[in-house]
């Protein structure tokens, strides 16, 4: 078979068991005599399909009765621009700073209304979650945002912002379903399929239901939460497959144990490369160890010429992926809940035996 | 395998062979070692997939070199919105009304701009398409739009307006790459990829050149056809899954030998139905002869009890999804490209057994 351990930040690996699984039920879909690409989504197998994804995740999150679960298109990109489009009733909203991805969201929610940065870690490059004092927040603003896991730099927030009546709206892209969430502390909570759950081409929101309302007339109907709402995701054809391969792996982390099980493994696989970085003489992280990410974990070795050839000699071992973002440089390993235990000690051993040859 | 003839209007059958490569592939595609769903879609492996995706469309639809060809989110229901936010310059639009979608399509423009209907065939149930006179269009209208094939009511234009220096824009969804269309004569044609091109969550935009350019600020970034042309789809992170298969159906079609005999299939498969319909004493197809699609074919017994029993013998025998849409009721065999012949026959002397049974 020759896999590769690919410790792509996204799209990335997916559970074996849902690939096979979605292999064997290419052409024929539990005796419907049709993949689930060539199905009506107003089927009654797609039906079940997109129903059973929705419960496993309510499952999965525990998501309240009162939030709804929509899955749309246009990736998160879209959520930058339709979260201000649907929320921004008083024109003003909190944004917390930390990374590219924040940014991107700042900007196109500035299109939209007011926006108050409220911190931000973009003076020592994003290495760092910025404390949060619900003093500085605008007690008049319609969310707070935040990004709850940056990608790129390999941060996470540990503890949520109080925000108190003032909905917390996330981007949980690149940590969804890494770690145990409380979804009743936001307002509204978004992620790209193609880190922990799917392909690309879905994104999930979940959103409570009384932030759910009528936007002004000139929102393209596609953007509305509303629409979505009211259509159980079905205003249009939903992006069925994705949702399909979603479902598929919302079970296998449900027989897996579910999210705090997931998280016990995601913290030992964490563990196991950031104790090698923090002991390595070559190798070292470059965020501040309160802050880090469970998922992503960037690293460099101090001497560019290295860098290179660690990347070009892992590549060959088959661990795939391991360049860092152009924005940072270095490199980027990122261990989502697909990648097993045994791919981040197998990479471990690869940098141990890297650092014994070069040093 | 116990494969059904599925006559869904979409999503909608594709080629067994296109099914068979993707099973093939799904867990290690081309010895990169990992499943498309997994490839970053900045790695050299996808950025050759969405190229030669790209390259094949343009040699089937022989797309001029001065059109940009886009694969975006969001179906053909975004592109209702696009199509006005990105084109209405001058703030107004002239439409052709021939069924459910163009309805749509002029609703969502209203938002953005003066719209002008100058044609519709809804007094007769969008049973036919309206001629279309010059001189009725106005001058300047920034564009004119139609809907090439209306897949609920079975109609598709055999002669295109002459619209002069005023785009063509044109929904295409129902019957791109199933009979010939000179690209030259249109500004922007979209469509989305559940019919003859792939699975739902991708959208192919191609767009003539100089009707690109910078939209009001508003407009949510991923809504502008100048970024994502900028950008060569990769914006964001793109449908890469759905783009990997349309570039397999776009393969199957080339080695078919094109459109144009993709097109004399398309029509043989439609005369087999056509012909019975018109010689039957129990069937009757519902358009008028000279509007008839080639791939949405909607018929009806005249009596409910036998659409209703009708719907439910197909089914038995294999014959899926022939149910009529609810707007318009009675049968409907969508005959779309990966529809063999053979199936069509099939269907066919079901329908002749079922009409000697029942008279």
């Amino acid at each position: 078979m020759n896999r590769v351990y690919n410790f792509s930040a996204g799209p990335s690996v997916l559970p074996v068991e849902v690939l096979e699984t979605a292999k064997d039920e290419m052409l024929n879909w539990h005796g419907s005599g049709m993949s689930v690409m060539e199905m009506s989504h107003r089927s009654k197998w797609f039906e079940k399909i997109i129903n059973d994804a929705e419960d496993s995740l309510r499952n999965l999150m525990n998501i309240p009765s009162n939030y709804k679960v929509l899955f749309l298109q246009g990736g998160a990109y879209t959520q930058f621009a339709m979260v201000p489009m649907n929320l921004m009733k008083k024109g003003k909203a909190d944004y917390v700073n930390t990374g590219s991805w924040s940014k991107k969201a700042i900007s196109e929610a500035r299109k939209y209304g007011k926006v108050n940065v409220v911190a931000s870690s973009e003076d020592l490059t994003y290495t760092y979650i910025p404390d949060l004092d619900p003093k500085t927040f605008s007690r008049d603003a319609d969310y707070l945002y935040i990004t709850t896991n940056n990608t790129i730099y390999g941060t996470r927030y540990t503890t949520l912002p109080n925000t108190g009546n003032v909905p917390l709206v996330a981007d949980m892209s690149s940590n969804i379903l890494s770690e145990v969430y409380d979804v009743s502390k936001f307002g509204l909570i978004f992620a790209g399929a193609q880190k922990n759950m799917g392909p690309a081409g879905v994104a999930v929101v979940i959103i409570r239901e009384d932030l759910i309302s009528d936007t002004l007339a000139e929102v393209p109907t596609m953007l509305q939460y509303k629409i979505h709402a009211e259509n159980k995701s079905m205003y249009n054809t939903p992006p069925c497959y994705s949702i399909y391969i979603c479902g598929l792996v919302y079970e296998w982390l449900k027989k897996l144990g579910g999210v705090s099980a997931m998280q016990k493994i995601n913290e030992e696989k964490a563990a196991v490369l950031y104790d090698y970085l923090d002991n390595s003489n070559m190798f070292r992280g470059t965020v501040v160890k309160k802050d880090r990410s469970l998922m992503n974990i960037p690293f460099v070795t101090g001497k560019k010429e290295f860098d290179v050839q660690f990347v070009k000699e892992a590549v060959e071992k088959g661990f795939v992926n391991l360049k860092g973002h152009r924005s940072v440089g270095g490199m980027r390993a990122s261990i989502y809940n697909a990648m097993p235990l045994e791919g981040v000690k197998a990479l471990v051993n690869f940098m141990n035996d890297f650092e014994i040859k070069n040093s």
